[in-house]
């Protein structure tokens, strides 16, 4: 799984803000053994060599450095310490997306893990191609790779949990229901919409509440499922004068609400 | 210019929500005849038919309605009724943005657009490459093609006012001043840092008030340009926990000026 993304990394000439590591990677006394083309990011496009220290994460960990014991083209052995505990996002975000198109899915996907999002939720709605869920971005590595490169890049560890609902009713009047008893309620459920003038500084947010955004399919939500959705406690929200694309909303909403918590809410 | 526009939203797929016209478009009588590929455009993604109604918008213009009198793969004539006036933003928001490569650069034209962004300024900073500023996305009618897909995506028609500047010493020192006598002084500059907890909340923005913003290279800026920026006015806020792609920075920092403002701000 490591091949095309790196290859995905190096192609777009990113750098990774922190070399994320994983269990399965371990050998023993804190010692990691990275695959080829991790490998071949610190080697090729960081350059380290033997003694450098790098930033490493350990998914659902913590952060730490990692000293470079070996390194070649093929394999790079870091000795890690994690010094830092796992963070504990003071707002904690979940998200439900109207299943874009795959390319969009790989920026939500990215972003959303970047951002600090806990679950994404990706779901059908009126405005959402029966075929966008075919997509071979949803199985389970591709959507994985995809938020490692989102973990990389915001210097995140938690990996965010990923599903896939096929069924609008359906999730909005079980599954998610399911996902509450079992993890929490959720304080406040948003749904980004234009027929309102309610902005976020109008909710009542403020630090360790839980919060669920929902962002609808480019041609937006139809009446039947605001109304759906309103039934079952989401409460509509302007985001802004703009008809911004799928990734770009996900984004401005996810800003504005730290911005409402963090900002003003505390 | 519209032929690598249009097969790049044809290959993306995205429908246009305003299909935008310039006045070298016209031919009397409110007519407007469009191009090749944006005749394809109404042709082949939206399969217009004569009659068909379709939302249009003068560049630097207003919005209005455009009825289809002819259309063929090679040009469609709209007759349009200009309704709307121009939209003046409750918020000013001009864009420092160091400049990122090229694919960020389409990006961050696009979301500027899209967002209502006034002037864009790309800069030069310590982590910016020099060889960026040959890239062939800064020639003026490419910068174009990027703006006027973000205007069409976001429903927007002014013409964000983009100029690139070399040296940054003198951007600040010279050429920034020549501007705010020019066009106005900005009430409030700020710059994107993570070393103040200061968030916008703690700002006096308001409805009316001109803001510039400031966005840094992937790595941030250095310590000295920080100090020179703070010596010409630029105050630092904390956009959020996350180190976000410069496009995204982008989004994220005018979705919560916007919430700063027109939420807390009125």
């Amino acid at each position: 799984m490591w091949g095309d993304l790196i290859l995905y990394l190096l192609l777009e000439g990113f750098v990774l803000n922190l070399i994320i590591v994983e269990n399965t990677d371990s050998v023993d006394g804190g010692r990691y053994r990275l695959g080829g083309e991790r490998a071949e990011h610190v080697f090729g496009v960081l350059k380290s060599k033997v003694g450098d220290e790098l930033r490493v994460g350990m998914v659902d960990g913590g952060k730490g450095v990692g000293v470079v014991e070996a390194i070649s083209k093929g394999e790079v052995v870091l000795k890690c310490e994690f010094e830092e505990k796992a963070e504990s996002m003071q707002v904690g975000i979940d998200l439900v997306c109207a299943l874009p198109r795959q390319q969009t899915v790989k920026k939500v996907l990215h972003s959303a893990a970047a951002m600090g999002v806990g679950r994404i939720f990706f779901i059908r709605a009126n405005r959402v191609e029966k075929s966008y869920f075919e997509a071979s971005v949803l199985e389970e590595d591709n959507i994985r790779r995809f938020l490692i490169e989102g973990l990389s890049q915001g210097g995140k560890t938690a990996m965010p949990v990923v599903s896939v609902h096929r069924y609008f009713k359906k999730f909005f009047e079980d599954e998610l229901g399911d996902v509450e008893k079992n993890f929490g309620g959720y304080d406040v459920k948003l749904l980004a919409e234009f027929s309102t003038e309610k902005m976020l500084s109008e909710f009542d947010l403020g630090v360790g509440k839980r919060v669920l955004l929902a962002i609808g399919p480019e041609g937006g939500w139809v009446d039947f499922e605001v109304g759906l959705m309103e039934g079952v406690g989401f409460e509509k929200f302007f985001l802004g004068p703009w008809t911004l694309r799928v990734e770009n909303a996900v984004v401005a909403a996810i800003g504005q609400i730290e911005l409402a918590v963090n900002g003003y809410g505390k």
